[in-house]
């Protein structure tokens, strides 16, 4: 596992989704008999995805939609819908934006003040859908936000940053304690994010409902880029896997974690979860859903950052209904819709009748390399019926 | 060969095409006089080729060519061919839709349903020109199609999905006894897909003639990308022929294995006999012959599947006859054409007398790296005479 | 770490930047915290990023005002600054050549005599402004330009050539004694560029301040191309590293080694520290700010050499001022602004409170794989305010 | 060495020019004071590098030049000067084709007979000028072409094809005994092409006076591409060269191998050395010459294959003399020109004297990976002044 990168120091080699497949087994499931359920505290979840807490993803009324179709939408407290009464005149200005204007226009758009009655207001709306209220903040924000939402009803609370430790030092504030924040937050707090065996354990002490798995995981991923930072997510979640059942032993007490982010298409799903995964967490795949306030377009909450944006506004079209994209029919074939179609018919074929038995399927190494000499662009002998 | 990819998992590391070289040995032979054959039962024949059961690809014109040129045509039981009184009227709307109205347009045209009369009609064409009849399905057709299918003279039936294995678990409808199946079905039966040596040697035990390897094999291919399941087919290959030999050994039996998918050129080919193909399968090339009834198009048989398409209509051209297309001579330069020239050129310098022999050549882990500073596209110091 | 690359030959395996990434610790640190600075003899500076000896980068007032920003400029005295009385006019020149004539222009620029009396010139052009003035050439000219450039004031001296060894063998010329021109040179002497721990232990034998550490670093970097030569840098730093631990320990003298060439964002910065740099020598970046002489246009040192010309003039394009490329904030997400930033917040993330502890954070192989299948350009889930 | 690639297989990882590079060692030398001769028999040339036996590449003028520059260039007796009375005639046409003709006049020009009187005839005219006459053919023509050009005056013999072993089993024709060959044959016979240390070995027992190495050596090759044969060069040149070194060390007698094929910069002519070449071949960097018959064409001999194509036609443009790519002042910087100014500078860099130095230089291994975030074409902080 370790190879030596110098005179005197070894490093792990890390895997991430481009680099494994999937090996199916000896026996095989009828689809439509799998079971994908996930649970957090005592909520049971049929769809073992969540929508990330990103602006041009989740807003009240996708919250709603991804609540009734049986997965969790993250609301972000830090953002748009907190900061303005009428979101959509400041979404609809994102959108209309030139590709020149945008990064400026969604720096200013985020300095405007967060207004803390609108946290209050946004839980309630989802609520009165009848829907189960996530909402998440940043660690400085946690202790205050979270009061206000559980008064109003939010039924999970996220506390997400880049990189989550237990131990934040600095003499310019008080840190975050997560130890006090889950023991008296009255609703399961999920955090994030973590990699590495040993934080996973030490934030699953914390007395969290579940962990947000994943830092910088993408090559793409600008935190790798600009920061130098990043963990593949394959390896990242087999760590974290491994620390959640050492924990469970130890304890009694299950923590799912989430492996949250690198995920493009229905196959990086079944991966992850191949790789030990409770849940995944999806940004862009659900920006492109009809009832994402993003209008098509998508951006990092990185991209706000005055001093050291990462990420940008990208343009990811409107292919669908979130309910397509979770269960098709698809139009598209690039494996961006039917996500539990997907997931469904993988652990179909690999015999995999539920999460659990998912966490066993057979992993192997296989880059994922560009063919030269490819004459065509796809193989498509590819499955018959089934 | 298995490495460490997280704290408690390791990986195989398992080659495809493009990360494999072969070796030439100390003896060379005219390629004019080695031997290329292969036997599945009692049939011979001296093109080691099936072209796959593709809509695009076989028709009972192609597979009466395909027949008279030495190898073997696979006639889909499940598409246009079984579902329209006239495919061509349906063939030449798929190949006249924009790529836009494609995929739609597939999957509309797989909804109508297969007529059983049109089974029998098929094979009888076929055995009318005095070719080899060659026909497949999807196992849940399979008890129903074979009998139609024997009773009107078919020579060889394939079963075929995506993922095959001898134990499939459903509620809902009765699974397929492959077991039973080959028993009493009066003409070979070759069984696909599978992949791993455990698989390969349970399907040996069902009494197939011969068994198709390779699941997801390439890196572009769809069930690797949408289910995130595959083998690249070097190791799928070399581990299914290590099954075959040690059923051979136990039971006397050899039954062989045809690799089916991920090849591309020529070289491609070559490298599968070299891990231990007794034939391959391809599709592809195949759709680029005159005789293809794809009109210079080529889909998978995913592409109709409604809920979780797969694969696209993809514009393959028409490059030369199938027989150009096997034997030359090559007017195109990419390797997609004399695919026999090719093979019986690398067995003689190779010094491979017959396809046994050209499973021992020596096969090295030979990346295919994309030069950068390359100066020109192509290094044509290659080959004089010979 | 040797592996077999044929019969009887070993060979290191060596990473790239592109080839790693950083594991965050259990700890964080808040960003504004954390302590970059760097010391050369008994000068400390606070920003560890030294400007290349590069024309397109670094004349006076360059020079005058990345000294006040906390860092180190190196004036080339082998270059147009000496050549001509009145550089800008030759600048200008340059950068309105067109693609065709800019490599002949610029050999041709270079053909023109070295003017003594400038390099004083420069120097005192320097001073006066309150600067540290630190100054370059080839081994060549060292003894003579290094007695110049003392006279005038010049606080550090750099000897620099492509590969620099403690023995030169020639019989043309008088080669450079290292040794004795350390030790007669009144101010501190930075020699550069070597890699491989038995090189770095000798020439910090020699008594140097610093040395360059980089030998054709980037898989692009011409005298990879051209020559073969090259060592990947994490590699290179990791060992350059080895040794100046050992030498400190054998000497209790700690000579500083300064990464050069092959960073690009500032990830690649944050992975060199963490490879052990304890400062990082960068070019292009800074031919991007409104104060590089280079007006757009950069150029490497051997472009204007008559008989090996490596490398060409390339249009950078001018994207802010230096204090922006430094500290921010930054107006592009391409991770080549706010380097000073990315650094800081690098080091909180990963827990590192100064540059020694960045030296012990872990570094995981992790391979920057182009995904294939990638839906969009950019995975912005990335970081949530810090 | 030999990994695991299947249930029971393992195959050697090899190496090719772009995954290694070369380390300096502890000292330098002076370019200018570097050996760089080789010797054939008893001929000693001062440039070790070969002009490939391509009909775009070498005629006879351009074989009277290279050997007054102190190379060798190999003249085809299988082509268009043996072919045609006058072949600047034919050469015209090839370049005045358009591209989709191309394929089809060069295979329509090589049905033409050879001339057995022009074999004479060239050898006559570059003798004539006092020039060193080296010829080739196909192991076919061998027997009887080198009587003629023995007969003539040449000085080296070259019987080449794509992989020659010493023992070829045909029951068409007689095949060529090499060991009969080379004692009868008055001058120097070089044979190729082979690859693996015992076939090298084996070679070397014909008394061969030099070999060439390189089956389908580059990734983009299309012997490897079509038949799925070849070997990168780097091991292949290591493999040989320890060969090459216990054929001596058992017989005392050193034959040179000669690195043919795959290299295309500078640098990668370098590798070869250090792989442990006595000498490379190379084809396009030449067709690049003003006195090459290919009037900026290239094309490679398989190309007129008519049953097997391989490789095409391709545009490599005329960028300087013959005198300028070997020895500058090089006109462009992408490593194509001076090569033999490359060779020293790197020979001198790396602290080797003469081409037996180099042979111990250290290799490491360092893919040469694209940067994705690359803000810059070209990292250019390459070398100053040397």
């Amino acid at each position: 596992m370790a190879e030596w990168i110098g005179k005197d120091r070894r490093a792990r080699r890390c895997y991430g989704f481009d680099e494994v497949a999937l090996v199916p087994g000896e026996k095989t499931i009828n689809p439509n008999e799998v079971d994908t359920s996930f649970s957090i505290g005592k909520m049971k979840f049929n769809v073992p995805i969540l929508a990330a807490a990103m602006d041009g993803v989740v807003d009240v009324r996708f919250a709603v939609e991804m609540s009734r179709l049986g997965g969790i939408a993250v609301l972000n407290l830090d953002g748009i819908q907190t900061r303005y009464d009428n979101p959509d005149e400041v979404l609809d200005r994102i959108a209309k934006a030139s590709a020149q204007e945008a990064t400026a226009l969604i720096q200013e758009v985020y300095r405007h003040p967060i207004k803390e009655k609108l946290i209050g207001k946004r839980v309630e709306e989802i609520k009165r859908k009848k829907a189960v209220a996530v909402v998440s903040c940043i660690p400085a924000h946690a202790e205050r936000f979270s009061q206000i939402a559980v008064a109003h009803g939010a039924d999970i609370f996220v506390v997400q940053s880049t990189v989550t430790t237990p131990k934040h030092i600095s003499s310019e504030y008080k840190s975050l304690d997560l130890y006090r924040f889950c023991a008296k937050t009255k609703i399961p707090v999920i955090i994030g994010n973590c990699v590495t065996y040993e934080t996973t354990l030490e934030l699953m002490a914390t007395d969290a409902a579940a962990l947000l798995i994943g830092v910088g995981p993408g090559a793409a991923c600008t935190t790798r880029g600009v920061l130098g930072i990043g963990v593949p997510q394959v390896t990242a979640t087999i760590d974290a896997a491994a620390a959640r059942d050492f924990h469970y032993k130890r304890t009694g007490k299950y923590v799912p974690i989430i492996t949250d982010g690198g995920m493009n298409r229905g196959g990086d799903i079944c991966k992850a979860f191949a790789a030990g995964a409770d849940a995944v967490m999806i940004g862009s795949s659900f920006a492109r859903a009809k009832e994402a306030p993003g209008r098509g377009y998508h951006w990092g909450m990185a991209t706000s950052n005055v001093n050291l944006p990462r990420g940008t506004r990208i343009y990811v079209g409107t292919t669908g209904t979130l309910k397509e994209i979770l269960f098709g029919p698809a139009k598209v074939d690039d494996g961006s819709q039917n996500l539990m179609g997907a997931l469904k018919t993988s652990m179909g074929s690999l015999g995999a009748a539920n999460i659990k038995e998912m966490h066993t399927v057979e992993i192997i190494i296989a880059p994922s390399i560009q063919t030269e000499g490819k004459i065509f662009q796809v193989d498509q002998r590819v499955g018959m019926g089934k």
